[in-house]
């Protein structure tokens, strides 16, 4: 297994991206890492680490990388050396099983579909956030494409089926499209057509339109939407957890008593947050390409990073690929 | 003041809505209520409160009641008879300052449009939900116009910031827009075009677009957003923490440790879930009509409901239609 990863991308890059590989390359002996930037500093980070760099990651230098003020489509022209663009170009070449980063979405994911190409007959591939509830509920799309119509969410449905039905076991994942009322006529004129596909597609288990309230309750495994309600969802998510993590911090520190609370129930405490701790999924697919690919979060940490890299291996071995050229051949 | 209260609509009607009114009417004194509903079940409430009716609330008596499954269209035609249209009919014709409801959504935007009217110039009323952050948000719209153009939005930024600055006393609301990004370029086509008007608009105090995850860290005091958008988001607030709250009640029952930290933290546990409480708020209003209607929560209680009694009473006694009125002929 052989897998390209971005050294360059992300907030926290290269530092905990190298870091991330290392624990990931050290733990896994018969993966192959292709960490693709700047060498020098790469060096420096096993520097930092106190570390030799191991004997299954090779370097691709490049010290040309893709910032998030860049427009998207730079990547395919004069950052066309870029890590992201030659990580790309090991995949569409066969060179990798899999790829890896952390830097811009929309970069990424403009230049996926471009150089990796989508599946025959996928209309838009779409970013497919796990999102840390009870199980996991793959929400796609969730930041690359703003518009969408019916027949692309139709697709998607059929999409993250086959991933979560082969990344996490589930035998008949239940998806739902994400609308302002759980009544059939509810919604935009999209989701509203969208909703007469779904429940006449016989790929798919389709529970219905699933209100933002419950999707902590994981009422499906699956959750289709546009990028724009999708992202707006996710990073609420993200944002109300951090928020009352903040809050609970608060009234932990009120005062000597509120600290002994802490101390009797830090175990639990650290559970909670656990529970909203996406590292060991790492990423979120880019469904409906030919090849994994997978975005990594932007902020993500060494832990994310090895998380990511675990997906790809499961993600590269799965049949999943295959399994949607076949669906959507019907 | 005279207020008319829709006494069939809701979860918890009647009981809850006339309890609600009950405190109302005896804290306010100069308040006259018009309860529409059943008088025998009004009256058959009043005997659990085990209270005789106070002389300022009066009861118009309808039996006919908007049920969530009603279409919206049907206040205006079989319905026009149930205590929405009665109470909106009286609001239009001047017999009462203002019109609470817990019914409906769908019904009583669609009814409020055709019996009460818009503000000329208006081109759709929007319900704005009232976030229960440190600071509260103005969503709007959150539920009743899943598509809508730049020009509304513009407008909605213009009638927002007219309640806020009239019923929070802020004086110059900083307004958002929702988007998936903080870039100008950002979002749908009708965000990147609302984005441009919102800019050039000297009505008011742009501070450009906000990400979900930014929320609750109240950053704007208007957020504008299609309704399709908004009620995922509002929804998605209430859902994560209900489900926070539920967490953290598990987190407390682990074990004796932890009943005992509950119990030196009782107060902060308290506060915080009070932190999320809306009955303050009590209710959405409907933004953009001619007179002051206020959507109480579906699930109301009888704190919601005195709530909206209290914010319908300010909106009645402020100028704010006036004002809107004025900065929309310019």
């Amino acid at each position: 297994m052989r897998i390209a990863i971005d050294a360059m991308g992300g907030d926290n890059a290269p530092f905990e991206i190298v870091k991330g590989v290392d624990i990931a390359a050290n733990e896994l002996k018969n993966l192959d890492v292709l960490l693709i930037g700047d060498k020098a500093k790469i060096k420096d980070c096993y520097k930092q680490l106190n570390k030799d760099i191991p004997s299954n990651i090779t370097i691709l230098h490049t010290d040309i990388e893709v910032t998030m003020e860049d427009d998207p489509m730079i990547v395919m022209k004069e950052k066309n050396n870029s890590s992201m663009a030659l990580g790309l170009n090991e995949l569409k070449q066969g060179n990798v099983d899999a790829f890896v980063s952390a830097g811009s979405t929309g970069a990424l994911h403009v230049a996926s579909t471009l150089i990796v190409r989508k599946i025959k007959g996928v209309r838009r591939s779409a970013i497919a956030a796990i999102l840390p509830f009870e199980t996991p509920v793959l929400l796609l799309d969730s930041g690359a494409n703003p518009v969408v119509t019916e027949d692309i969410l139709n697709q998607w449905a059929v999409v993250g089926s086959a991933y979560v039905n082969k990344m996490f076991g589930v035998e008949k994942p239940r998806v739902g499209l994400l609308n302002n009322g759980t009544e059939e006529h509810k919604g935009t004129p999209v989701a509203q057509e969208a909703y007469k596909l779904l429940k006449e597609n016989p790929e798919i288990n389709f529970v219905g339109n699933i209100e933002s309230k419950e999707i902590p309750n994981c009422p499906c495994d699956v959750l289709v939407t546009d990028g724009f309600t999708g992202n707006i969802s996710l990073k609420l998510i993200e944002g109300m957890a951090k928020y009352m993590g903040s809050k609970l911090k608060t009234m932990y520190k009120a005062n000597c008593l509120t600290k002994i609370a802490y101390l009797l129930m830090k175990k639990q405490v650290k559970d909670f947050r656990k529970s909203f701790d996406t590292s060991e999924y790492g990423g979120a697919p880019l469904l409906g390409l030919n090849k994994p690919v997978i975005k990594a979060h932007g902020s993500s940490k060494a832990a994310d990073i090895r998380g990511a890299i675990k997906q790809a291996i499961r993600y590269s071995e799965s049949n999943i690929i295959e399994k949607v050229s076949q669906a959507l051949q019907k």
